[in-house]
């Protein structure tokens, strides 16, 4: 039978790939790429392309609205779990890419309900990938956490409080998504004495990476939209 | 110049390893790879041993012992870190290899640290791996957060207080080390209504790994040293 396969390509450097996801890429007949804007290429695909024989293997971009508009994404996912379903109901391995780890503020979560229901019979594979957290830390050289140490990974978006509690529980906060409360996060690092502790980091794995560790220049800088946050604890 | 390079080789799985992590590893001349034990071999050489050329490559296992006496463990850092930099001030590669990435609570960390202070002038290299934390997720097929959901990240180790606060304040609580405290779990777990969403990922990527969702399953369970448990919101 065939199998439908979730695959982690990780942060963006086709290096990053595991073996396992290399392997499964090269041998699926059909591989879903995401994209959320139809006029920019998508990511996913970009690092997958080297493995892929597009003479044999059926390449599909799908859309994804970057909205909040709940039954606008919800179309999105309906259609994409259709486009897999039909190929794979029709004995077709079928690989969906993406980036970082599938399972970890990945789109395939939302589409992997909707598979389950829409076809139960044919199983899931899931290929891990390395998120943008681990992805980060190692661009940076720093450690993620230690011994006892307890790690929190906040996207920004769920609030200010919310970081300013973690700030006080965590040895290690996370932060994704930083851009739209940048302003407020910079002032509790200032608050919590962490100026020293913070590490920065755009675009992870991509060409365009950027790693601030100073935390005047972090405070200079405008931040990308893939932005995040590593907060250590200064004792 | 040299490079002393840090290679995650993810859970255990050889397919598991990135391809970065593979190039490294079939590159380097010296690899260093942990033993917690001397009568059992390393985890992270059984799951690299493949990539190994050891007619050309220097292979040193180094035991670092599975103790809380501080003096003991630091002993055992700076043996390490000296074995590696006398090689790699004699221009030589080294890689050490480490269970899932090297960042996350990874021997690493402590070896980074004097690596800074006896070599400061070698380049260190991270190559990040596929997480423990991750990779269960894969296997259990369950998401870890998705949309605004918080993550905590937790060593059963820190408390039983710390995962109770953990679990009132977070979507998804991921625990490590659960075995010396998994009688408390089972009853946080029970309290707070979480039994349909919580599942026990043991040896995760090896061949006794065992993937639990029924939570009478879980309870009877005596677990292994490295299990962990993924505890999801029940909303």
């Amino acid at each position: 039978m065939a199998t439908i396969f979730a695959v982690g390509v990780g942060p963006g450097d086709p290096e990053l790939l595991t073996r396992k996801a290399e392997r499964v890429l090269r041998q699926a007949d059909v591989i879903l790429a995401p994209v959320s804007n139809p006029s920019e290429a998508s990511v996913a695909l970009a690092t997958i392309r080297g493995f892929l024989d597009e003479s044999r293997q059926e390449v599909i971009v799908h859309q994804f609205p970057m909205t909040s508009d709940k039954a606008r994404l919800l179309h999105a996912w309906q259609e994409a779990a259709a486009l897999i379903a039909v190929r794979a109901e029709d004995g077709k391995d079928v690989a969906f890419v993406t980036i970082g780890d599938p399972l970890f503020y990945s789109t395939f979560i939302y589409l992997q309900r909707i598979l389950r229901e829409i076809c139960p019979q044919i199983p899931i594979e899931i290929v891990p990938g390395i998120s943008s957290v681990n992805a980060a830390a190692a661009a940076a050289g720093i450690p993620l956490v230690e011994a006892d140490e307890k790690m929190a990974v906040i996207p920004a978006t769920a609030g200010v409080e919310k970081i300013a509690e973690a700030l006080a529980r965590f040895e290690t906060v996370v932060l994704l998504k930083v851009k739209p409360v940048f302003g407020d996060i910079l002032e509790l690092i200032r608050q919590t004495g962490r100026e020293q502790s913070t590490v920065f980091v755009e675009r992870v794995g991509s060409d365009r990476q950027k790693v601030l560790t100073d935390f005047a220049e972090i405070a200079a800088h405008a931040p990308d939209y893939l932005s995040l946050m590593i907060i250590r604890c200064s004792c």
